[in-house]
């Protein structure tokens, strides 16, 4: 009878014991781990903070409301969990694990024809004095989602270290509580590594105006506390901030002790090494989840990037593997998506500058739209970056952010950039189009156009922060606004260079333009002033550029 | 200077002027519109009927509020626009359109250089006496919509002809004004060239419980009316139904009289034949949207499927080739989508008994799950099927319903098939996850999964409709449901041979299941009955299916 021994119980593990066990109803198989906790839903982990989930259980429970435990690994798959039991170590030449149950402290080994390590990630902890504090917390375990609940009272302000993906959902968790929340970034922006710089600036100033306050740029010094050993403040070089609160999300590691101290090779991201059929260096261990390096299959390059959806495919891979069916995990896009304050936020493939470190030379296009056609009720905004290669076209990578439906968006270009489409291709799938879901030239079909316009020589652009350098240089040039004058009323950049040509106006009145300077058109979303850019250029004006993304993508204040 | 010429002012027309302007500034460009609207949203006629849309001009306005009439046509886009002008004749020995005035019955010439048909399509007027009597509309200009809203008042029953896309829109539209709404179709069906049989009994057992009726395989044989030419009724093969308003939507035919009388190429579906540059057989006459036949990209075949989509995307294709840039349009995969009663309803490629007559050997999977993690709030239900062809394993079309996110999986699955993917590539790609947008492994992923698994031989299933042939035949099986008690007692089958077995106890129960007899499992969703399917196996039981989509998928009433 084969023996399948998994070390580790959370994501990745109990898939591939529970795929492992439908290909082998004989085999033995035993899932390892550390935690009194298995198979909980971390990604749900927020939402209980937050208090949209009620019921701690529902992270632990089936959609049918059958807790995940031992007993049920046991009686519906027929599998065995030994929890509160830790693998210490991995004997490859005898096939056994050592692990100690660290309730009573025995030692005991278990042998296995094959091995799978899903031990995980852990929580980076930074440099940081006053990190023990009472009050100090972290969001990568269930007890953390509880203990965090329990010691809600009387915090009034917070600080989030960190606005990566976890920083972020903790931030939109406790302004639900009604807390007033302060994030910390080192970096220059919110979500380094999901978005690029401008939709992060853009996303950073919308969620200001709902009321959180970001310290991006900065570094905590340290966490100041009172005599009773609770958090009082976060010292930042930029100053300090007060909080009964803090928690810490800098990011995780890869769990790799036990694969390295058994010899096994681990990759150059730091996590363990895996085929593509996701084996080790030892062919009868295989390792998914949180604690191996995948394939980034735009770049060709191994890439550390942890999620949850990554760790359930992989185990259904491994699950094949391990029961001698040939399976392959091929990798990963970067694909990260996200809802914060009501907004959505996703990504695929390569950011901009990532593209470019890569040696690619990227045109892009930031696309303000809306993501359902503007008459149909409850239609919402749409900001769409598209990352391509300009040689080739071929698509590299899509951000999104907005209230409007941005993922279905970044998972059609997912999609299309798994099977190496280039810009025109994004063009050509026949999108579902009705009102309630879509335009009729879907968004996603609209930035590759304005791509593909810029590619052609169509299209000439200046992004939201390029102009902002230029007004702010003092550059001569006209901006003009061809908004309606409504709409400029309403709000507009304030400047003395601007120049208000409502595009219906601007045939009749283009001798009033000034045909010896530069010319940078506006309007609210992009598609008025790129019309304007093409009616002068038609009319032999030479420096004509329009602002990308509109006043839609304009992370700056204005009159 | 150039001279272009487009019939019709519709969607695809001024789409192909809008896009030579950008490209040809000197050009002179001309729209010639029968009626006296252009450039309107006639997708949006639903819901101005509905009361969604409250005003009229909205049908006809930019986003920021400007009405798309000539004079907008000529301020933004320099573009000329002649309606209430008909095109009689196209000389293509001199290269001009005969067109008359129709307010003035004033014939003249116009020259072209190249012409662009964007005649769009009609209603098909079925052969049912009563058709002229006063309450009877149709829905396919906007005019049609004004009557209907018009005449409202004192309706309280109405009866949709023909359970198609525009059908069940105005239907939806009729109920939100609290009108009872009968369907009458001619096929066993509703949403006969949308959804395969299976999942339109599904929507139709939903809708009938938000109140509407559908009256299927039925033929209207004529309208009734009273005294002063107003209907009263519908009198059909089966019976009479009251109304006080009828909406005839039984499709639409291509316009093609035009190009017909000039000698062009009729195409095989009865629409005017286009080239991938959407040439006509005159080189100098393009084509464009409700009047052309495309090519369909899975089975290879000239279709005719008139949508505002392909209409818009063909307008920029063909812009770009009367302005000398060659550009292509490769076809249609029929991607169509639909909101119907908070329900949404799309479908992509080849629907399953499409595909088995074009040759195909297929297998087909229905997947009940959620659109999102069952513990986030929010989220629904959604039933997908995939049709995959048996020997290549390639994606031929897939449908969804659901008050979930279907249209994103839609979207999705229409990518993938525009890049010839099997069902395989469809698990490999790397979908966005998050709580409020999916789960783990997305409904996409979890339903290529089904399929894979019935290719490989794991999954054994039987549909809805089988198990109810069985349980209505009297066959001699078992029926196992192993829900909880209390899903069982909620709702269940109600037969003599239904066993309930909770899927936990499964195996400590095993004895007590007769070795001897055929087993179907049975679940909310068939996630569980598949565990219990493979667990059966493996205990030894040779003949046990599952039911695909589980109860959720499951269009009988129910104890």
């Amino acid at each position: 009878m084969s023996k399948i021994v998994i070390i580790g119980g959370v994501a990745a593990g109990p898939k591939v014991a529970a795929r492992a066990r439908r290909l082998m109803p004989d085999a033995e198989i035993t899932i390892i781990e550390r935690g009194r906790l298995i198979s909980y839903a971390g990604c749900g982990m927020p939402f209980y903070v937050g208090g949209q989930i009620k019921d701690f259980d529902q992270l632990f429970s089936t959609s049918y409301g059958v807790i995940r435990d031992e007993h049920y690994f046991m009686n519906e798959k027929g599998v065995k969990v030994l929890t509160r039991t830790e693998a210490r170590a991995i004997d490859r030449q005898k096939k056994e694990v050592t692990v100690t149950n660290l309730d009573t402290g025995e030692t005991s080994t278990i042998p296995y024809d094959k091995l799978v390590l899903a031990t995980g990630s852990s929580p980076v902890v930074p440099p940081i004095p006053g990190l023990d504090l009472k009050g100090v917390h972290r969001l990568n375990h269930p007890d953390d989602a509880r203990q965090i609940v329990e010691q809600l009272e009387g915090v009034s302000e917070a600080v989030i270290v960190g606005a990566g993906l976890i920083g972020m959902e903790a931030m939109e968790a406790l302004l639900k509580r009604k807390i007033f929340v302060s994030v910390v970034e080192l970096k220059e922006q919110i979500l380094p590594g999901v978005l690029d710089p401008d939709l992060a600036a853009v996303l950073a100033f919308r969620l200001e105006e709902e009321g959180v306050e970001f310290h991006l740029g900065k570094k905590v010094l340290r966490l100041e506390g009172d005599e009773e050993g609770h958090v009082t403040g976060v010292v930042t070089d930029g100053g300090t901030l007060d909080a009964q609160m803090v928690i810490v999300a800098v990011g995780v590691r890869p769990n790799v002790e036990l694969a390295r101290a058994a010899g096994l090779t681990i990759g150059e991201t730091g996590a363990i090494a895996v085929n593509e059929y996701l084996q080790t260096s030892d062919p009868d261990i295989y390792a998914v989840g949180d604690c191996v390096e995948n394939l980034h299959l735009v770049s060709g390059r191994k890439v550390y990037i942890p999620l949850a959806s990554t760790a359930n495919r992989q185990g259904r891979v491994a699950g094949d593997n391990v029961a001698g069916r040939k399976s392959k995990f091929k990798g990963v896009l970067g694909t990260a998506v996200l809802k914060v304050l009501g907004w959505n936020v996703g990504r695929t493939g390569l950011g901009e500058q990532q593209a470019r470190d890569l040696g690619y030379d990227v045109i892009t296009a930031i696309n303000a739209t809306h993501d359902r056609t503007h008459y149909y009720p409850g239609h919402d905004n749409l900001l769409i970056k598209l990352v391509v290669d300009k040689k080739s076209r071929k698509l590299l990578g899509a951000q999104a952010i907005g209230g409007g439906d941005a993922i279905k968006r970044i998972d059609v270009v997912a999609t299309a950039l798994h099977f190496g489409a280039t810009v025109d291709d994004l063009f050509d799938v026949d999108l579902g189009y009705a009102p309630p879901f879509s335009t009729p030239i879907d968004a996603s079909h609209h930035t590759a156009n304005i791509v593909r316009n810029k590619l052609d020589g169509l299209a000439r652009t200046i992004t939201a922060r390029e102009l902002k350098e230029k007004l702010d240089r003092g550059d001569d040039f006209i901006l003009l606004d061809v908004r309606t004058p409504e709409q400029f009323n309403y709000r507009h950049i304030e400047d003395d260079r601007v120049m208000l040509v409502t595009l219906g106006d601007l045939r009749r009145r283009i001798d009033e333009i000034p045909r010896d300077k530069e010319i940078v058109t506006l309007c609210a979303l992009g598609v008025r002033a790129y019309e304007a850019m093409r009616t002068l250029s038609g009319a032999g004006f030479k420096d004509v550029k329009f602002l990308e993304g509109g006043l839609q993508g304009w992370p700056y204040e204005l009159e």
